[in-house]
């Protein structure tokens, strides 16, 4: 079992990495939550049936009441109303101040529980259980936490940190090809912002049975590399936003594909892919980066590029939470390994993204 | 004007006190907003008609571009329903990470826009102008903010604090005499568990017009109070609760009228006066308290005493937030002017609510 531990003030918590810790949950949760005697477990439809019966009864040994819901699996359940059930059912558990949340899934289900366990009687104790590679990497660590509204994404949540964020990487071996992959562009993302020996790693084992292989270090890499920056600027006013390299054009893919044709994974490595074209192209990114980070992209099956009109791409540049007023920050590369968040007027970034699309055109 | 000083590690705020506060709305709250350009105003159907003439003007003259979001009056508006309502509507106005909310009304008003702009966008600064007594003295100062669920009042929210509290007392002129006495039963409190002084003169002004000629001292010495005690337990674990006096025994009348019979106001005088019947029982509190209390209590028409059968008595002793197991802490007097807070067992505290309700009837 690998730790880390993520230091914040007043918040400090601990991330642990490891085959088989599904079944040491018990233990584990315990440590993190000495004095809770109850735990109101948050999961779903496709998860709950394949680890529960693991969890539950390594909960139980350490002597936490249980109760589960087991919300309907896919993003439509990150909603207010599903939001608004879960309080509802916390309550009927009878959760106190000195209960827990925990929440076994990936991000719909961690972000979910997360807000309800930041909001129910005004914030219990939470840890995550996260079973995906994207909520592994990404979701569960930062204590950011949110539900989906009609105007978009993530747009009402709260910054609640866990208590413990417990990771078993044999829950990724259920994983679709498609889910793993999603993954694969957080965890590349993690190589081009912060650490080029990882991408070079990552370069060197272009598969997920390479990856698999050293599934421990990858989680651990990603992890620390996210802890370090969620440390530097828990709430996002700064450093953080190095994170969303990729993010921004996205963003705009996302939007593009009504968040059905394409998933977020497949946004962000075309986002990714842009984001390292346009470095290029305003002489931030060394000459031959993106077709490096094409080339990593392209070994698991990730998109370079998604359909997007010029609409679409204002609309996700304007209503970018990030943005204030006229300008945007864009997150670029120095350099593989290092990222530059790079501050241009919002109608630039447009006409430079239209010029890159006419030119593949020609 | 007065000004009282929240202090708090990172979000410190003023309150200000005066009359004719409301037309200077717009110098004040930019003063604490220097670099929001959108204010998204939450009121309700009774203050909404009051006082938005007086306001809006003088925001929009600040430089805000301001919505308006009208709530029905009444408790049912703080629900998770008005709450999603408010996160689309502020979504729909383009408010962004540098924008804020107001909240203009009561305290149903402060506590459902407070938790909209402590979730929208993962929080947003936040301003309350609170317009009824019982918000301007208690619910507007500490930063609790929240909805009713279905199990129960303010189960689901969070500690947000503003960035400013504007209270004009003007505002209280138009208050009808329920609801003035309704906020006279918190105003008592803060007399009875801190100031002993204020006690006396509240004593020797017994009426709404006494207390309306001093009404800038009362608001001060209410809002300091709370002030110095939220200062020093923001996040309600330790001597926070001494705020609870009246309130334990007082839930348990809310919840015998099905918070509709009594108002928050009656419910807690009366728990106050039970509060200290009890003490007095118990030898924590001097003979003849009770009385001197319920004297006072009684010259601004409250209740001393509200019909409650013991199985009510149970529930609300037991699904109180701040219980823990089987034990409780209720807040007692040492004398008039300091509180004592006091561990008993739940079923002590139960039983002793029996033999005072027998003696009663005998």
């Amino acid at each position: 079992m690998k730790t880390l531990t993520v230091d914040l003030p007043g918040r400090g918590y601990d991330i642990r990495i490891g085959a088989g810790l599904l079944a040491r949950a018990g233990e584990l949760c315990r440590g993190a939550l000495p004095n809770a005697s109850r735990l109101f477990v948050v999961t779903d439809s496709h998860v709950g049936p394949l680890y529960l019966g693991r969890v539950l009864p390594a909960l139980k040994a350490a002597g936490f009441e249980t109760a589960v819901s087991e919300i309907p699996a896919g993003e439509h359940s990150k909603s207010p109303a599903m939001l608004a059930r879960l309080w509802e059912e916390m309550m009927a558990f009878g959760l106190t101040r000195t209960d827990a949340v925990a929440a076994l899934g990936g991000g719909v289900v961690g972000d979910l529980a997360g807000f309800a366990a930041a909001t129910i009687l005004r914030g219990v104790d939470f840890i995550q259980i996260p079973t995906t590679l994207l909520a592994q990497v990404d979701s569960s660590v930062g204590g950011k936490v949110a539900v989906d509204l009609q105007h978009g994404k993530n747009l009402a949540g709260a910054f609640w940190q866990p208590r413990l964020v417990l990771m078993d990487p044999d829950t990724l071996e259920t994983l679709d090809e498609g889910t793993f992959s999603d993954g694969m562009a957080e965890v590349i993302k993690y190589g081009c912002i912060a650490d080029r020996d990882f991408f070079d790693f990552l370069t060197a084992h272009p598969s997920r049975g390479g990856v698999m292989g050293e599934i421990e270090r990858v989680l651990y890499t990603c992890c620390d590399i996210k802890r370090r920056v969620v440390m530097e600027d828990e709430r996002d006013t700064g450093l953080r936003m190095i994170l969303n390299f990729g993010h921004t054009i996205g963003h705009a893919f996302e939007l593009a594909g009504h968040y059905e044709t394409w998933t977020h994974g497949q946004a962000v490595a075309a986002g990714m892919s842009w984001a390292a074209r346009l470095g290029e192209r305003l002489k931030v990114t060394p000459p031959g980066t993106a077709e490096e980070l094409q080339g990593l992209l392209s070994a698991f099956r990730l998109p370079l590029d998604i359909p997007c009109g010029g609409e679409t791409m204002a609309e996700a540049v304007g209503v970018d939470k990030k943005g204030k007023g006229d300008e945007i920050t864009v997150i670029l590369l120095s350099r593989i390994g290092a990222a530059a968040p790079t501050r241009m007027k919002k109608a630039e970034l447009l006409s430079r993204l239209k010029q890159l699309r006419e030119e593949e055109r020609t």
